[in-house]
């Protein structure tokens, strides 16, 4: 039992958080006070009793994790920070201010913050990564929490970590749902009922708790209960009211995302008598007691050997991947892979076979699998790699596009792009994915073309401190690059050049080998050509392509397999934009595609040697 | 009781489906008939017994319906409805060549498929999506079956649809979950743990009911069951084996996605022994017996009243939109609103406000929203307008893809675009919505500017045959078209000229705005500038834009609240691509943004007025 005392203190430092959430709004006149006061105890008894860390060195690799799922209530976790020691209080009211890092939902600009959240239905995802690093990785006792609404639990990214929380057996791992009943434009499809969540979370393979959230007593037993599992996470979920403790406020609809206004003073004139800070003494926070190893970090990650390919054999770009990133493996202990049940498509299965216990096969969830990605790569403790066929990965873009803001370095592969893949059909063909990819501010995009720049754009990619994306192919394509090949992020290659040539192509993957097929062809005819592989997307290697275009009489053509939107022929024209006298063609599937042989595919979406040596001969 | 013949029959026919299954893959060399045999009872039954359709008439809008989930098992899906007489069942041997519509996995192509399938975990929001508009607005009585596979519930859009289906009482939805223990590269995680399916499935409000899925007797109880049900929907979890039926095969990993081989022949000599195809009589096909509402359909969907702002006013286009959206429904029964909980942000509300009926609330659920809105959107009943933040719409980008895999019509509205969104912070604001829309074959792009273009943009969507993307803004804004101005799609707009312009600069939305202030900056300076209002990012409008710069000395501007990457930076410079002579200049938000006052963060960014009139100035 906890003592009265213990309860008292942290009943009233929950109004006071309660009482900088409704400030802080008020300074900013935007931001969520109520969804804030729902967890205004939970968050107490987190901050001020259960979990173990140090707020003068947040990031400190063994203290427990806290993620708040229901980033918009950014203002209470601030404030519970600030009120631990990690930042002055007075800085609260700086809240998404243009010069603060108290943004409106939180990113890791604050070191105290390891994910950035505010779409919701993702920070479960972070946690169960973080979860799996403590248990299997770190082999340590540091606990994860992770605060979730109950709104986002309908985003079934949640039911995927469900899943795989309890796949995992991640005990170190507690989830807490503030069930406030209260949604933006409406109540919840389950408003209070309580009783159906824990069915679902125990049907799932979790450990639920029902507890009254706003009762310090209850979430102290049900956090203690949690501790002392051996085999499964915990869920408690706690029944609470939005805008708890405010006066015409509480269980209220239409008060979502809105400060107090002019109910602020009364509400805070209410709060500060039950909190009496004159009187009130904070508790010492638990002090972090797990231990963590100490990885070997080498300054640069190698490759073990170096590409061994004998340059008559057809290799697919999917396949050096797999063989790259094993060789990594085996040179450095932080490289980790993950896959959502295509291993033997993508490779990965190469470094599972190798080093099964940095491989974590997260099954059809493609979701869940980017934010378990996401959060074992958080304190920069793992590099980690993620794997699915690139058509699959766009299921995790709005994760993607979070890790962005999470500054994340995962590490995206996608294999089987374009229609070079065949008869499976369009559903399993990426067309986008660099329109995509090509979004996330400072990404690198890998489109390797033979199995020798395949691997040195994994090894590259583990060596860049932010986030990649490496786009592999599944045909076999004959080898390119002498095995002794230096490659660079954003420097192009020139794979076909004469003194005479009369135009450059730029191509990628399947084309560039079309291209080559074409260039041949076009030779036969006194048509000679330059031909760029872009190795990477982005950054772009403009200077490499504008000398080469000079140099052929300033005609260019792109060729890709991938839409005409947003891919290698959109970056091109961009890098090139401000440059006149420029002629350039472009050829790329212009509509939904269809199964049928590759071969075909390619010719009938446009992008094979006789449509290239077509567009060359036009462009003359 | 069902007769000892029936059985025997379906039987019969199972084994059948499977012999086609086999020999089409073994034509094609490539898919996947032992994810066919697991399933092949299930089909049999569906198809010959439980099912009311008529196989020459297949989009009969009174039918049942029947959903794909698991894509990948076509063949046998194929082989169904060439057995009951939609096509010559010699057509199946041209499975997945490219002169046939029999494609690798499901799609429209096909006059007896709805939606396109293939990206797992997708099929039962469609389902969803076919069962309310049955229940709700058609009112009749024709019911909507689902078969999943095993390894896609891993999806949590499967969970999302699950908790959708039982939310909505829809009783005429019935699920079957082919749990056939194996995925493609592993067992699946559950295996063959019907218990635990049980109980998510009842966890998530649906009525479960296990049976032996090889089981013709156990499967047509079952679907008589559901079929009894009055207030929830059901999930038949059958318990089947991979490669059921097939000697040394069954039950084994390592058989995903792949022909049989020289295994083919033994096991088609002993499954025609079983089916006895000489002797097999089929049964008749259940008649089509419900009934559908006949729907007013005009040839033109107009607003009820036109634009009506006395201009001085300034309008957020996200209100104009919920305006104009309302002002369709009046004239148009059958346009439909969705959203996540956001309708009082982009006043979707006005929809629903006014036609309760013909709104669906789909919680902070964006996959399965855009399911639900494909799955009404089939057989060109319903007109779909899907809302969400432009940020999170991108949650749902596998859903889009597949979306125009299925070649649907679905309206994608998302509010909250770019930076101009302010305090909330980067989490909540699409930088990169139009990089991946553009990416939709035949998609249109609107991105209004002003209150009548905004309704005119939805007044064009409504109409358009086809998907469309509407980018509507935080902001206000002030009003710029007259309330009779005529839009058409691919037509932009000049908002400023004068004879002696000396660059032109293409904006939209808050850019555009903020264009007309540094035209006026620039004016004073004696520096004219042209102003094209795109309208349509998809299509372009080449022509107006070609003639604006060619008039203004070749000098271009671009600028917009979005990443540089895809946007209308990048649509602009591929429109242009084959010009030389033009000098154009792009300004973007080049990083990950954060909170800030809208106006600061326009300026931190280099989108503002002062920073066009600089680039201008640069240019010249």
């Amino acid at each position: 039992m906890t003592d009265n005392n213990t309860v008292t203190t942290l009943e009233r430092i929950a109004n006071l958080l309660r009482i900088h959430s409704i400030e802080a709004t008020q300074a900013s006149n935007s931001g969520h006070p109520t969804s804030c006061s729902s967890m205004a105890e939970i968050t107490s008894v987190l901050f001020f009793n259960v979990m173990h860390y140090d707020p003068k060195d947040p990031r400190n690799p063994a203290a427990d994790r806290f993620v708040l799922s229901k980033g918009h209530c950014a203002p209470i976790l601030y404030a519970a920070w600030a009120e631990a020691g990690a930042f002055p209080v007075a800085d609260l009211k700086n809240l998404r201010k243009i010069d603060s890092d108290l943004e409106g939902h939180p990113t890791p600009r604050l070191n105290f913050i390891d994910v950035a959240t505010g779409s919701l239905g993702q920070g479960l995802g972070f946690a169960c990564g973080m979860a799996y690093a403590g248990k299997y990785f770190d082999h340590s006792d540091y606990r994860v929490y992770c605060v979730l609404g109950d709104g986002e639990c309908s985003e079934g990214s949640v039911w995927e970590s469900f899943a795989f929380g309890s796949f995992y057996k991640l005990n170190n791992l507690c989830a807490i749902i503030d069930v406030n009943r209260l949604g933006q434009s409406d109540p919840t499809p389950l408003q209070h009922d309580t009783e159906t969540y824990r069915k679902r979370v125990d049907a799932f393979g979790w450990h639920p708790i029902v507890v009254d959230g706003q009762n310090v007593n209850q979430l102290l037993a049900a956090f203690k209960e949690a501790s002392e599992l051996t085999d499964k996470p915990t869920c408690i979920i706690a029944k609470t009211f939005k805008g708890s403790g405010l006066k015409g406020i509480e269980d209220e609809l239409d008060w979502h995302g809105k400060p107090l206004g002019d109910k602020a003073a009364e509400n805070i004139a209410h709060l500060r008598a039950l909190v009496d800070e004159a009187t009130l003494v904070r508790p010492q926070i638990p002090k972090v007691t797990a231990k963590v190893p100490e990885l070997k970090k080498d300054k640069q990650i190698k490759l073990s050997s170096p590409p061994n390919y004998d340059g008559k054999k057809e290799i697919a770009t999917r396949l050096a991947h797999g063989t790259a990133l094993e060789k990594l493996g085996k040179g450095c202990e932080y490289v980790i892979a993950l896959d959502g049940d295509t291993k033997n498509s993508t490779f990965s299965i190469k470094f599972r076979d190798a080093f099964p216990n940095r491989f974590v096969e997260c099954y059809i969830a493609e979701q869940n699998m980017v934010q378990v990605a996401i959060g074992i790569a958080t304190r920069q403790r793992y590099i980690s790699f993620v794997h699915t066929f690139a058509a699959f990965l766009i299921r995790a873009a709005d994760q993607i596009r979070m890790g962005a803001i999470s500054f994340t370095r995962v590490k995206y592969v996608g294999s089987h792009a374009g229609v070079s893949i065949g008869e499976d059909g369009p559903s399993q063909m990426a067309l986008e994915d660099f329109a995509f990819f090509r979004t996330v501010p400072n990404i690198v995009c890998f489109y390797p073309s033979d199995a020798v720049s395949a691997e040195r754009a994994v090894e590259l990619a583990a060596n860049y401190d932010g986030a990649v994306y490496i786009r592999t192919s599944r045909p076999n394509f004959q080898i390119l690059y002498k095995n002794d090949e230096v490659f660079e992020i954003g420097k192009a290659k020139i794979v076909v050049e004469s003194s005479n040539d009369v135009c450059t192509i730029v191509a990628g993957g399947v084309t560039l080998h079309e291209a080559i097929k074409a260039s041949e062809k076009l030779k036969g005819l006194g048509k000679a050509v330059r031909i760029v592989d872009l190795f990477t997307v982005k950054p772009i290697d403009r200077d490499t392509i504008l000398k080469a275009v000079n140099a052929t009489q300033n005609r260019l053509l792109i060729v890709e397999d991938h839409y005409s939107e947003g891919g290698l022929g959109e970056a091109v024209m961009a890098a090139l934009a401000d440059q006149t006298n420029i002629k350039i063609a472009h050829l790329a599937v212009l509509e939904v595609a269809r199964s049928g042989k590759p071969a075909e595919l390619l010719s009938k979406y446009g992008i094979d040697a006789e449509h290239i040596a077509n567009a060359v001969e036009k462009l003359l």
